[in-house]
């Protein structure tokens, strides 16, 4: 059975890298940049994007809202007056556990995307499936919180891998936990060697211009129109 | 593309299912009762386990621990005594994001089942594929902590269906984030009614005594020698 198994999902990723080329040259064509934000249920990454996205200085955010079930993060940010779609992933069978390309793609009419420089494509929260499936995307970032412990890029190598940015959430709580950044930051060195981090409470708000620039710098860096 | 990935996930599902049945005959033979303990990464299933399991009175428990890469938290159980087997998912594909039937299978020969009264099966940190997949346990658990947000049960609702408790940790956090409990217990019971719940810090101790309790309850429940 396990052998089975692996085969196909060795088939379904062949088939997403095709939808996810096509999706990202759809984006280009548009003259937009694509950014996959990931991570764990719950460490924050709708809190950073209602924070961040309003005030990014010349460039036009937008939102793919990726979820099981359910609309609450994209009311969140649709509340801020950001672009968002809402894509839910539980028709058929239970939810699925990641966005994949050709779901993305189905969305593709949904967005406004003569109308962004910048979409984020916020995926369901999970440490390991994300990682495996392209969606089209410029970037990949991942939120890890400190409330989930130093020892993540440990059991989630592949996750800490994939991604060019790790935004470190919720450092406001960093006095209540028993969380090691210095053991975070060197278990993340060892499975991702030279990645760069940034510290951020999306909660007070602390380290998000940092997180401002990085995307004002991504926007820029490509999907110029063709 | 979507429609042959479910029906190969039903497949598997049904191959699971049969796998499942025989883990349980053969756990009821040994008079062992099974607990599949899920959640999202970093809810603090492993700080629960150590500081919950060797309390236990007249049970002997055993921890078998899923997780992607790594032996940290099996080595966290072992620190405390605990009879621990690591099975890691990252054969193949990257990491299976859950445990199956056929994987738990592939570690009875290593589980001292003879010497145990009570298995915690602690599953991959991820809140939706292990819902889908029964592994041969009497009964399911999960655990939420509260720095992930009151809006997981509506996010995650066949995660928050497919346990009979729900273990609502890290409450010494809750002066520290912005979780309405009540707003979360209102979710929980509209997507899951009646499910019980307890409120506890695995870090402080308080609660434990209410999730002995219930493991030694479990334990009694089921799995008396043939």
């Amino acid at each position: 059975m396990h052998r089975v198994k692996v085969r196909v999902v060795e088939d379904a990723l062949d088939a997403n890298n095709t939808i996810a080329s096509a999706n990202r040259a759809d984006f280009d064509r548009e003259g937009v940049t694509v950014l996959n934000l990931m991570s764990a249920p719950g460490a924050g990454k709708t809190t950073l994007l209602v924070k961040a996205l309003p005030g990014l200085e010349g460039v036009r955010p937008g939102v793919l809202e990726g979820d099981v079930a359910g609309s609450l993060d994209a009311d969140r940010l649709a509340d801020v007056h950001i672009p968002v779609t809402q894509l839910n992933t539980d028709q058929g069978f239970g939810g699925e556990c990641h966005l994949d390309a050709n779901m993305v793609r189905s969305a593709l009419p949904s967005l406004p995307l003569a109308d962004l420089d910048l979409l984020v494509i916020e995926n369901v929260g999970n440490l390991v499936c994300p990682a495996e499936f392209r969606v089209g995307e410029d970037a990949r970032v991942m939120v890890s919180s400190v409330t989930e412990g130093e020892d993540k890029p440990l059991k989630y190598p592949l996750m800490f891998r994939a991604c060019e940015l790790v935004i470190i959430n919720k450092i406001d709580l960093l006095e209540h936990v028993d969380f090691d950044l210095e053991k975070f930051l060197y278990h993340l060195e060892g499975v991702h060697p030279g990645v760069p981090h940034l510290l951020v409470s999306a909660r007070t708000g602390e380290g998000l211009e940092a997180v401002r620039d990085y995307l004002v710098g991504l926007a820029s860096r490509a999907g110029a129109p063709a």
